[in-house]
């Protein structure tokens, strides 16, 4: 088992992606957005709950981290659409197990 | 692949785990446990950077949560230990797959 013994190395890699993925909404984002390239509006619809300010600054956070593309269509008026990346999908596995973990803690806690 | 579709109801156990687990500490303090039961101070230290006002809000949170458990036994002065619960240890998946994609975000980001 990875965590039996707590090694101090895995708790370094735990932490930076937790530092990556901090707050409640960036998993979210990256979820909504593995479906296909969304627009903003789109996208806070599919996230619901989030506000267009705390939205916008975590589409950046993730820019940075290089987990989602942002791209700007030459149109009239210019239309912009947020893309997950190579990297982002990678979460893949995390976003899996965190959804079987939602459901078995559902049960447990929430009893339903 | 459970993200192809991005399908709501995942969505909504996706929030469930990331409602209970929200923040950067507390799966730092359950990675800390899963290598057994641990004081107070012990822990604040394995954890590192947290502050000990923090440290007790999320151990209280933890155990509202069922995923640790607080042990008082009956020594002078009494002694007080945190354990993982079989919930908590049921995060392993989510934690390994952190560590992992931890890894290879720090090489694709940090570069070392």
């Amino acid at each position: 088992m990875l965590t039996t013994g707590g090694c101090p190395k895995n708790m370094l890699s735990i932490k930076d992606a937790l530092d990556a993925l901090e707050g409640r909404w960036k998993l979210l984002i990256l979820f909504a957005l593995s479906s296909g390239p969304k627009r903003f509006k789109q996208l806070s619809k599919e996230v619901g709950g989030i506000t267009d300010k705390t939205l916008s600054k975590e589409l950046k956070n993730l820019e940075v981290n290089k987990l989602v593309k942002r791209t700007v269509y030459d149109t009239f008026p210019p239309t912009v659409e947020y893309t997950i990346t190579a990297h982002g999908t990678s979460l893949e596995k995390v976003m899996e197990e965190l959804h079987y973990w939602g459901l078995a803690h559902r049960k447990t806690i929430i009893g339903n």
